[in-house]
């Protein structure tokens, strides 16, 4: 048997990674990772801990994946893990959330190959600690997404929007119009990490690796 | 300047601490945590980390805090952290999530105390990875709450529910009514942790350390 570990590395600073993240990248033969222009967030948080193991950047068309694409991805994987050895697939934040590591897992026949999947600290949740916005109070409902709608924010206390650049002017009017005050976070846990408050600075920042948190003002 | 370290201790297993958690505690001249009859999950799971470091148990009547309480509580931690020292205040999960740390922060006066959230891994992040169940793929949102109300139920394509143990069975009918299917995770990373589909089983077990993950069938 094979075993391919999900690993979740955390927002990107290394010292937000567990310690079983730590143990699982060490014991492994091979250390799997989206490939993203030659680089990989993930693969830069964990680097210290790869040493000199075998890493195979995984070539996945982003924005428009398709099912194959995945099947191809998770077949590599398995020729790649030798027989009775173990590999990591590294993903940003927790495996379980929007991550290309969940449609891998899909993929794979269990008989062959044993899955764990070793939680990571999500970026929202980092953000949240650095901003100093809680996510929930006692008997508050939090919502995550990648895009809000006008509907969800009337019954959120709290919410994170992990995909805002394509239309945060309309995202900061809605919380607005909804009574949410915002923040949001940039490259958190990183040395560029940077939390605004002001609309025009925020909508005049432009990066990737960014979210907004937002509470109701009560 | 003194410093108060919240510290998120994850769900349980000593694994799932993070690097930073262990040196902030490590660094630490006391360490606090609510008193839970004599115990506290949190302090369980750092106990290797702690040695012989003076343990601060906070009394908090549970389901009826004041504002006061939470005043001494904080009071209690500023006069117990040495001048220029360091104080860690341990929570379950993370933080900024139900925690009795997001009332202490708001009580400090950080002209006198400096205050920095290390984050945790959340019980409900931990719980998707044990029962491999994606908490978000690509246009998913989340809803995480401690009761869900069944408007709530219709927006979110997956569910955390965290405090389980009163109306289990109303909590199970409403998901089923809204599409979802679920699975109950109790004492999650835990040896005890215990993974259930079935409703009957899901209905005989009484723990207060579980949690309901559902996600809705399309």
């Amino acid at each position: 048997m094979k075993t391919l570990y999900g690993i979740g590395t955390g927002p990107g600073d290394e010292d937000l990674l567990t310690v079983r993240a730590i143990k699982r990248i060490q014991e492994s033969d091979v250390i799997f990772a989206p490939n993203n222009k030659g680089r990989n967030m993930a693969l830069d948080t964990v680097e210290r801990y790869i040493g000199d193991k075998k890493i195979v950047l995984l070539d996945f068309n982003m924005g428009n994946v398709t099912d194959d694409d995945y099947k191809e991805a998770t077949e590599i994987i398995e020729e790649n893990i030798p027989e009775g050895g173990k590999g990591s697939f590294l993903t940003i934040g927790d495996p379980m959330i929007y991550s290309t590591f969940i449609y891998i897992m899909e993929k794979v026949d269990e008989d062959r190959m044993i899955i764990e999947v070793v939680s990571g600290i999500p970026s929202f949740v980092a953000a949240a600690g650095a901003a100093r916005m809680p996510l929930t109070i006692k008997g508050d409902d939090f919502l995550l997404c990648d895009e809000p709608e006008e509907g969800k924010l009337k019954i959120a206390d709290s919410i994170a929007i992990l995909k805002t650049n394509k239309n945060k002017e309309e995202i900061l009017e809605k919380l607005e119009n909804n009574g949410f005050r915002y923040k949001y976070i940039k490259r958190v846990s990183l040395k560029e990490e940077l939390i605004l408050e002001d609309k025009e600075d925020i909508l005049n920042d432009k990066n990737y690796i960014s979210l907004i948190l937002a509470r109701k003002e009560k």
